[in-house]
């Protein structure tokens, strides 16, 4: 098997650069162990005169990325190109049904078309990979469907967006507000102009619906999973968790619970001595437990040039020594569509409210809480801020719908200023 | 591809009844990830009659492992009797010469013998696994063959041995020494009669032999791996260093220096709130650390019957998918032998002297230390223990080799009561 892989770049902004970096600089390494010659025969990008700080002269040029999808001389299409439609979608499944495999960093197309491109890619006998997709150059995904495939999955668990991350880590160090700190991140070139994808937790939930779907042999459904962003948190949350022991992350959590599969991608507290607690900066993690190994921990950097590109070639490596699975790690037609869960298990919340300062609305709060079945662990009313009372509750476990009914009758009360604040403390 | 891929099983202790387990209770999911059945055909073990807690009445058994590994009704060997010779090595030269694959957790075998091994494997056409030798659950020598094979490995470290991070965390909780602590890990059953292999450094030191090759494509070489227990390590030292912000583990690192490959086992420093730092109990961390992806950290369980039995099956499940790749992550011929590194990268010491209470010795160590071009940082001298004074010193970063000829001359010198303790600190 001298044969040399011959791919193809569709995209060449950060990740589709230091792909060429490394199969130009690493050649006899990625030879040795592959077994054969890594090639890049052809590239293709929206602008043809961009420096991108690589040697591009060897490579055919193509305009159109779905052309290159089609090239004759290509093994394998390599797409780092984004966004969920388009020339992605477009260059992907011409690859795919032109029998070429496919490697891809674009979270939101599979995320959106994971199970059609994964069947397309079984019906012409090539590989689908996404290694890149998901928790940057972290190798989850060979971990979930390799390493630890003979374990049925019980919980996958993760902080998978490093722009939040990094944001929720400099308002702990700096004590600056969440707008103040995005607004750096925005400039330095961490957070999008328009941060709504990260800060809203929609990237990493496209990240978590894949984990799932490969965890649970299940079909990969971005649209069920529960999202909530990280806008709402602030200082005064952030101090009064600390104090308590916690720390705030974006905490990717699905299981499969019995009546469905529970995705959910929001705030939530964990303690600062765990491994998840532990995390700063634009790092991620992830967090596998199954029934024989128990919990693997998973830690590296979730983004940039090298370690993206590194996940790529990582696929690109496994294609090249012939080592073809199904996307998914089973066959797509196998992989199950299965109800949302609305059971879950029961958390501890932490809970702050902003109470006018009336005589009573304290008593009608806790009975409130009491009749929804919710018990208090702790209470604290903190000095008035003008006629505002800020109050923090932490409840024992309670489930999310007994909780959202007594918020709900809470929330409605005029004595109640601000929308509550609640925030799942995940047993980790 | 859907004949039955048919195991034997040599050795049926806690790994070995594992392995059971997960075949029996998981033989759907493993059936549907792998695209064919996972049966177990036929046993073997020392003992016949034990109870093991699971059902091994459908299996043929064998009184003899090369007899086991012979059968013509068998595709893969799963060899977890352990030993570097005997009946193991017997039992997978014989497999491997007849053509089935072998899958050990046998890291004493595969450090003394996995180049021959890995050879044989070759040329005979199968796979010779061993994720189960390394780390126990955690899936990093298929991290580092397959997922992170496009870097160049720069560093590659970490804890190894559960009984000596628990050994090293219980002294640190509960203040008990060094003995007390092993014999209480004795009669807990998590450290052997005879400890040395443990708390002496060789048991991690095989499995660092294993990831140095791996990660560079070097000749397993555990016969030059520096190695250095724990036994030495008092609370006198856990103390000190805690009240500097570290923590001590018995650390495994390798790199590939200029002048050749640099191995060592051996207690560290590492700062207290690194992951390293904050590893506690039996669990086990690896760091691999690539040219392009970056640092990447694996904790979990490093021992225990499901943690190992998972990674055995992890290897069973590749082979039953057809990923048949090399050993060592490349072809052993082309596995390099590589000269033992002298140079090494100069670091930090802790050193700790227990002195004669008399005029003068501070500055015949200070001056010794300064003629070898040791450099101090701090320096604590502490109340009297009867005739000793007990002295620390932290140096500025200097060589191996420099040190040590300091260290020379002052165990020489009749007012050193005692050979001086010294440990590295690791930049982590």
């Amino acid at each position: 098997m001298t044969k040399p892989l011959r791919l193809a770049i569709a995209g060449l902004g950060t990740v589709g650069a230091g792909i060429v970096k490394i199969v130009q600089q690493h050649d006899d390494l990625l030879a040795a162990r592959a077994g054969r010659p890594i090639e890049i025969v052809a590239i293709s990008a929206r602008s043809r005169s961009k420096d991108r700080g690589v040697d591009l002269s060897g490579y055919v040029w193509e305009d159109d990325a779905v052309a290159l999808a089609r090239r004759d001389d290509v093994d394998v299409l390599i797409e780092v190109i984004g966004g969920e439609d388009g020339p992605a979608k477009a260059a992907v499944e011409t690859a795919l049904s032109n029998g070429k495999h496919v490697v891809s960093a674009n979270k939101a197309l599979l995320a959106i078309h994971g199970q059609n491109l994964a069947t397309l890619a079984e019906e012409n006998g090539v590989a689908l990979r996404f290694e890149a997709a998901v928790a940057g150059g972290i190798p989850i995904v060979k971990a979930l469907t390799e390493g630890l495939a003979a374990n049925k999955i019980e919980r996958i668990m993760g902080v998978m967006n490093g722009t939040c991350n990094y944001i929720l880590t400099v308002m702990e160090d700096t004590g600056a507000d969440y707008a103040d700190v995005l607004r750096d991140a925005q400039e330095l070139g961490y957070a999008e102009a328009d941060p709504t994808v990260d800060v809203g937790g929609f990237d990493a939930a496209h990240k978590l619906s894949l984990l799932a779907a490969t965890a649970f042999g299940t079909q990969v459904d971005f649209g069920n999973v529960k999202v909530e962003g990280i806008e709402r948190i602030s200082l005064t949350d952030i101090n009064h968790v600390a104090n308590m022991g916690f720390r705030i992350k974006l905490l990717g959590v699905a299981r499969m619970n019995d009546d469905g599969l529970e995705q959910r991608m929001q705030p939530c507290l964990v303690p600062a001595d765990s491994p998840l607690g532990t995390l700063d900066g634009v790092s991620n993690m992830v967090i596998v437990e199954g029934d024989h190994v128990g919990q693997i921990v998973l830690q590296g950097p979730g983004a940039g040039m090298g370690p993206t590109a590194s996940a790529v070639m990582g696929d690109v490596m496994d294609i090249a020594r012939g080592l073809i699975i199904p996307a998914f790690g089973q066959p797509a037609a196998s992989l199950t569509k299965v109800a949302i869960s609305n059971t879950g298990v029961d958390a501890e919340y932490y809970l702050r409210f902003s109470l006018a300062d009336e005589a009573g609305v304290m008593a009608a709060v806790s009975t409130t809480l009491g009749d929804h079945g919710i018990s208090i662990n702790r209470m604290h009313q903190y000095n008035h801020d003008g006629d505002a009372a800020p109050v923090i509750i932490v409840t024992h476990a309670v489930s999310r719908a007994k909780l959202d009914g007594a918020l709900g009758v809470i929330t409605a009360m005029s004595a109640c200023l601000e929308k509550p604040i609640a925030i799942r403390i995940e047993t980790v």
